[in-house]
């Protein structure tokens, strides 16, 4: 088989089914290095949904993109890279859909294939992280918020609120080795994020970003991983929204999308085994950048794995 | 207090927070013979979401309505009626959202209001039954599907296409006085409507509305459910989605705006002991008719109660 | 100079600057028969402003039209025809605007030429038929409100709801001759139609035309109105919002497109002294479907002109 | 192979990649018998672009569709149908995409299945009807244009305004056994429709569909056409663009989209050999509405050919 | 009463009416320190109007802002604030209008409360200065125009564009203390900003932001208004309109979202004595961002006066 | 004659026929030192079509634009510029309307007149270099992507993604002073930018510009293509989409709107023979930014070459 995309000058880019980056779809991961899938569910969105129709828009406008990126990496001419279809989901039941999930990238893992993920709502990464962290892992995340509440409507210990403070407290991150950059916008409590700090979590503030440089933020990130497994998990909100305004809980005065691409690039190299694009919510994105940049970022998370390799 | 919409020749129709119709905010049902009330719930949503979002952009359509119907009835004369706020939902838990709509519909009922709500997702109409049904009592019902679904995903009895069956199977509903009006579309399998049918509800299909005419429709409607309590459910797919493109599960080919106008004022004076709207998804409404629409229903729906207490 | 639209297989439909149905552009109404003009104001317009957008819009649009109508009526090969530009208005002041709209209409009214205007908010028929009526004529006016409110806001005599009971209060209409077809959509007061029924004018409401059939309706209309001048006042809100929901007030219920140009053809050869599109707000019409029907609503009101010449 | 579609209990419509009905993706037409089949060229397109994104987008819209219609037929009981992709073309090439997409449909007629095609532009129908056309075929054409323009820009032979002038031409229909239902809409000179009539074509206008009603329409069409082989083409501008906006070429005063879903009906059991669905334009249909009107007239479609194997 | 926002864990935040901030709803401004206001107005408007819809669309997107800004300050624990509803207005009568809103914003200071408004076009600045101006106050004024104008159609002195000049002029302001931060765009005449220069205020164009930063900028601003008191004026086209598309003069080349809650928080501890955020205008807004944006430009700024009491 | 635009004072921006910056519609390029031109067409496109509606709507959003730019320049002090209307096009023949657009401006350039177009696709920019490259001249050409690639679909040497290798091909350009900026996106194979290399071209890519800064790399093209005659060509895609989402191949990480008005502004007194401004695509542009955008670049590159002339 052929993990290359459909070439666009015998099959124009509007054309065909849309698969991720126009690779082949197929259903055996053990076939590939790099395992490109949607999950499609938004069962733990607190406010705007939509994220469930994410995985299918991103396929659409990955169809935008070539073989190599800006860099000059060409993941394909390092690694086999095919797209594994959606993960199973049941929209109307979390803990089902939990326990779907984590089977289904138990399945990728078992395979040996690495994991790069199209949310769905920020949830998702709880099921992957348990179904990938064999051991205590390290984390790169960005996003506006830290996503490591306790708990929701008194009981819910399940959202995509929380799936980082759970993460941690069933010992499937190493917190000495997890990052959160791009963090701002409001916040409810003063102690919302002292669980994060007070676990080990190396918080990069939008401030600090602005103040430093994403240069330097990813630096101080790549000495805290190290060459260790680590998890990237990429939510789409870390953008500012005029670059990602099809998003549930947007924030302003976020990334740009030149400071995201830097900043995965500079994670080429890493021991990245896993990855997650998540919260792109197509209901709110009328002119479909936001499914777009969200499909680039999955491309440069595979050109990362794929630097990685050369 | 003055149960009267806000002035628009003092106050313009854009200005304010909006409620439904203009009419007051208050919290204390037994001020009212009409509550209106929003239940922002789509968590029985199978497709697509955004249904949650519905009371909120109603109240705001609900601003270019005046106070008489074409037809002549100013309910405002007849009735007491305000804006009861919100039914307390849990966005991630289905089963405590039902409890939660339900106790909320119970205090209504006992106060001796009736309920008009916006919806939110079909499954709300369940718990606002088991809220009023304090005997069996029949059903008008407006929609492009019977809604009356056994379980989805193998074990889940609750979502928004199996509200009728769970009703019926409650003891809820007076089968023999159930009509269903404008169901059209695919479906699954050559069962579906078995249930619904072995039950004795009167289905009107789309076809037969079309070959009969709404008038004989509703005439033949009025004779079956009598002058006994009976609900009244309106989901806004009923409509051709030309009138209301902004629903979860759009059906070609549905009632016309005129058509469904028609058919609930030709309800006046029935024994109405509550009503809803549902189904408005804003998400997918990019020019606001289907909310503007959904409002105008709540207001022919209060006004045919109206009518019967002239 | 050649008053034809610009031809489509030379030029493409969507090249060049856009006027009225692609005829020339004009600035003396002495050289046509029929004097196309926009009037792009919306100072009139007490809730949902846009309407001062309309005339560009509708131009714009206006390029799908051809040459010559369902009905087999060529305009072009009966009378001369042109784009006249737009009437000056002040967007900041409605008693200057309305000097100056009635202004420009005279200078149309006194070189011999028929208006048909683009609005603009329905404020705008009150300059014009002031411009035009030099005797008491007759009115044709689609609408889903009658716009004989008296005063807003207590003491404002100018809005867009006003139009028609300052033109009969000004002696420019004969009520025996005046008729308002779909009129329906909620109202404010039981007495809102007294004016002008008082006034002696025939109002069809929406359930008239639904019960009766546009044709009888036409058909009484024309009886009414007779042989001697009169103006016909298209609000595109007498349309239903499916057709078109670009409009400030908006009523579900209204009629379809087919009916409306039945309406329009059946009023060829009517002594038709002026005409009027108002009411198209392209800022609430993302499809652009208001604005063409308001184009082609223009179109068919030139051929009803042009078919009394053949 | 299972050819059905993916059971949506299971599977949530949202999820996956999106084929045709949720059918299954094959490239061997001799598996089935109907071929569901994508043509993504508007090279032909005079005026708005944009309807080579209309299969992606039919295919997306199509989700929503289930087993059975309305009617009570379940194509998949009757027959073998799946998604055979889409057909190659050259999107900056006219005669380079006529002959590829005539290879294609040639290959499918050779294996012996029946295409269903989703445009598209309206040109797309002249290679398939080359394909498909060994001997003088029939037609059903609902279409708001006749299409059967000569030439534009002086000597362009191949535009969306000629096929079935083109395919009088070339002898693939027989002229007495075609019929255009829907035309309406201005056009350019009066002997517009001389070639379509001398050839012995039955048009069908729209005031003759209002007239007379869809149902005596179709009885006489169902004559015209006879038992022998018929190809039926759908341009989505024959419905009122309430129910498409999304078109390169609306013209108000079109069928509603229960006249066209009965028109469709009423062709069960037709000697149906090949049909298509065109011009469904993504980019100016805001709501989805007009992709899922295509994905239903392609799915009633598929239960007429169905219909007449029970 | 509790002066807080509805606790989100316990009211999803789709859900209930929406008020600034989820703020109660109040009509004594005794009972607060800042009263959040809306005035719906935009008869100032020389351009695209909608600016009258922004209250209602900011309320709505403000359920998205959280209890403490990212820079760590909680308003509520300094000071009371509620949602006072909307100033009087009178939407075709500008004369009218601003002597309703200079009333409202009158007894709103008189109770001492400072008042952060929602616009509304420009010109509603004018009579807010006029109800607290008890003595000539400085100003900081971010927007693209200076909005010194003189006259409009040759003698109306009250527009969108002339606001601060009539403040001038009736020694509202005091010119020496009086800033103008993002100034950019085209205009007409060299002399456009000789009112405002000659006055003394002192002007920031963009290209002075993006050569000396927004920091030094601020400083140099807060140097120049000191500790007497200011008023606060954000029109959201200062920022670029990637960031706030939807309003009535987009001019491109804008503050960044980032650049813009900085310059807001540099403002803590000023003596602000009322605020507002105008030009919003959500028909020019599909994806809700520019409202969002306004609706945290108002957090920001009650940060920043809260953050003066700590 | 005026070569003024219309003033916004006496006509409001809204109304009249909107032109080019509102200047005069004229035919006589021999009237004018600078001609303003529509070239609709985008039959070179290989992806998303709809830049053929560009020139109209950028002519619709340039009413916004004023005299004088934010830099001080008036260019209608210095020189005298209309508006020329639109070149000729063929929609359905590529070679046709290549020939047709490089008459037009030959007639143009023998006329004396500098062209700035607005496109339209990429490819037009190929047809207005044979129209006006009497010598060989230099190229500032902002893009995301070179557009120097060789065939597309094997045989096809004419779309948007080659103009500029033919353009050296044919001798139109001296390589040793051709720059290209913003230069990034994925592309297909590692030899894709050699053509462009090995003929001398200098390549600023968008971490170069990211790097050094926007005005270091102006100041190095200003030094590269010297005194000598320049074309200046800007595809809207060298923006960020978050400031030009309506284009047909975005790439994130683009120019921000401040940096593009600065290179354009340090351009001014080159020797700038003509320019265009391409791939505005309004179907993808729900926020009418994008072609806002255009027209400011288009107004920039006016006062470009009038700051020349000073």
């Amino acid at each position: 088989m052929n993990f290359e995309p459909i070439d666009a000058a015998l099959v124009p880019r509007f054309a065909g089914v849309p698969s991720f980056m126009r690779l082949p779809i197929i259903t055996d991961p053990a076939l590939v290095d790099v395992a490109l899938v949607g999950v499609p569910f938004d069962g733990g969105t607190t406010n705007r949904p939509g994220a469930r129709h994410g995985p299918r828009e991103i396929r659409n406008q990955s169809s935008l993109i070539r073989r190599i990126n800006a860099g000059g990496v060409c993941p394909y001419d390092h690694l086999r890279a095919a797209d594994l279809g959606d993960a199973p989901v049941n929209p109307i039941d979390v803990a089902d859909s939990l326990a779907k999930i984590e089977g289904f990238f138990k399945s990728i893992g078992a395979a040996g294939a690495i994991p790069i993920a199209a949310g769905g709502d920020h949830l998702i990464t709880l099921p992957i992280l348990r179904a990938l962290a064999t051991t205590r892992i390290g984390l790169v995340h960005f996003d506006a918020h830290s996503d490591t509440n306790d708990k929701y409507f008194g009981e819910n210990l399940y959202t995509h609120g929380t799936p980082f403070r759970r993460a941690v407290e069933e010992g499937l991150l190493d917190p000495r080795r997890c990052v959160q950059i791009a963090i701002r916008g409001s916040y409810y409590h003063p102690a919302d994020f002292d669980f994060a700090l007070n676990a080990g979590f190396r918080i990069f503030t939008m401030d600090e970003v602005m103040d430093r440089g994403i240069e330097t933020v990813m630096a101080e990130t790549s000495e805290i991983i190290g060459g260790e497994p680590v998890y990237v998990s990429f939510d789409i909100d870390s953008l500012d929204p005029s670059c990602a305004p099809g998003t549930g809980t947007p924030e302003i005065g976020g990334l740009t999308a030149r400071e995201a691409l830097r900043a995965i690039r500079l994670l080429s190299g890493k021991n990245i085994i896993g990855a997650d694009v998540v919260e792109v919510a197509p209901p709110f994105d009328p002119s479909g950048l936001t499914a777009l940049t969200g499909a680039t970022m999955m491309f440069e998370l595979l050109c990362a794995i794929a630097a990685g390799r050369r």
